[in-house]
């Protein structure tokens, strides 16, 4: 089968197509062949193997994929590795069946993304309804699924920040009230006056560095900020907990990963109301772009240089 | 009127009994004729002016009475300062009904430890059915209601911590499954250990130093740790947002002041429900002891020495 492999950890010059021989299932998987993999931003870490869970040589990244199985189910389903391939192999307990009304990429919006914004809203702050909601990186994958899900579930102000005009006007059409420049240098100053002169209740945080800083300063009392990624790769200062108390503020960390170590089947709950809301037109996963196997490299390109918007999805089969 | 005074900071030796003018109560102010006046933690804090919110000379201390309005109210009252006095003046949004029912330690343990132990479970960590929950101080003033309001509330296995056989003994009266001894030395070993071991849901923290660094990392995924008091007057570590994200876990500061920043009347909806779980013999504060006016320095010796348990008052007709 053909897939991308990776031989050295790297950019996107890593990413080579080849030629494989084809996965097989063991006892408790499922083979699926893959109609269309899903490009994350965890891909890129995958690549540079800079992610919090170590990657091992060689490797077909690529962490989820939408597909058929040999007996016929349409399944969305999380892999760890080797998605981007005409055939991946998933653990059975990790592949979710999808509905037919939901299309593929809908599927592969919702089995990383949309499950993040889910746990993150639901989990993570509690939205509670009236809440006003910053949403950073509002265009991209979990951004636009949150300024819905948000808007949806009974928030009050939802304040998007996107580094594009394009971007920001993509927010404001999912649901957003405002969008402000994420470049914007006094981020606190900026949240609050985009509140209208209010704290913020909630914030959704994947960038890092001084964005997290200045918006945990932004939080009114019993604000909370969810953590999920840190797209600058630069560390947000250390939070004293005192200070947390000073203010009644609360940081809460959030890596999918973990939903499976949650009582029940937290993702098919998520994954079923995600379906429905889409199916009452209240949800939408923003295509983002598709890339053949041979685009890869560019894929990850495009979303490292945050020219991206949307699910970016690779079809295996040009 | 017959009040304690502080004109200088301090340990307990700075408390003296003094003849005072009586206060007087401004527009929306009440003057409350003072049945018993709490002593708290906080109390000792402002002592020595070491609390989140500064103190000013020369000072009646004591933030929280019970008695009545000169129109024959009983109410409950936050008075900030002034409290261990015969008379005090309380703003009127800060003063609740207390129905006849309640007893004066009881209505003076539900405004602070009470009220703390609610916003912690219901909105720092929003407690769970079925989810463990570490209770440090177990015995104290917010520890004895929080142990048995997750209990009330569903909570599984509850994990009390305690100073001596004495407190833990009684956190198990109160409903704990389990007490161990505050002073582990390694205290993730020893709550994961008493988990069964698991690692643990909720963690209600008000100690600091070691005891808050170790509880952090007992938490599971998606485990929250409410740190709300200092009382070792040692700083916990700093905490790095990238470790929480790798553990999926939350650190949820509470300053009880807050709660007058949030929108609607949370405390009168708190003391309802707290009142209702005395009515139903679910909920009780463990009385402490009482100290006449002038046994002011012994009690804060009592409470920094951490001789007490549980709610703690001064009766100033004597």
């Amino acid at each position: 089968m053909r897939a991308i492999q990776i031989t050295e950890f790297g950019g996107p010059e890593v990413l080579n197509l080849a030629e494989l021989p084809d996965p097989v299932a063991g006892p408790g998987h499922l083979l699926v062949e893959v109609s269309r993999a899903g490009v994350n931003y965890a891909d890129t870490h995958q690549a540079e193997n800079s992610y919090l869970s170590k990657a091992e040589l060689p490797l077909v990244p690529g962490g989820e994929v939408v597909g058929r199985t040999p007996d016929g189910r349409r399944v969305v389903a999380l892999v760890g590795t080797g998605g981007y391939a005409e055939k991946a192999v998933a653990p059975a307990a990790l592949a979710w069946d999808v509905p037919d009304a939901i299309d593929d990429v809908t599927a592969l919006g919702m089995i990383v993304q949309g499950a993040s914004a889910w746990l993150l809203l639901r989990r993570s702050v509690h939205l509670a309804p009236g809440e006003s909601v910053v949403v950073h990186a509002a265009a991209g994958g979990v951004g636009t699924l949150a300024v819905q899900l948000a808007k949806a579930w009974g928030a009050g102000r939802v304040i998007a920040t996107a580094s594009s005009k394009d971007k920001r006007d993509l927010a404001l059409e999912l649901g957003a009230d405002v969008a402000i420049d994420a470049a914007e240098p006094d981020m606190k100053a900026a949240l609050i006056e985009a509140n209208e002169g209010r704290r913020v209740d909630v914030v959704l945080e994947m960038t890092g560095g001084t964005v997290t800083d200045q918006s945990l300063r932004a939080l009114a009392p019993f604000g909370r900020l969810a953590f999920y990624g840190m797209a600058s790769r630069t560390a947000p200062q250390p939070v004293q907990p005192a200070n947390l108390m000073a203010h009644s503020t609360t940081i809460a960390g959030m890596w999918l990963a973990h939903v499976f170590q949650l009582p029940g089947d937290v993702m098919r709950t998520a994954l079923d109301e995600l379906f429905a809301l889409v199916a009452e037109g209240r949800l939408r996963v923003v295509a983002g772009g598709e890339y053949g196997l041979g685009e890869a490299r560019r894929a990850h390109e495009d979303l490292r240089a945050r020219r991206t918007s949307g699910k970016l999805v690779i079809d295996p089969s040009r």
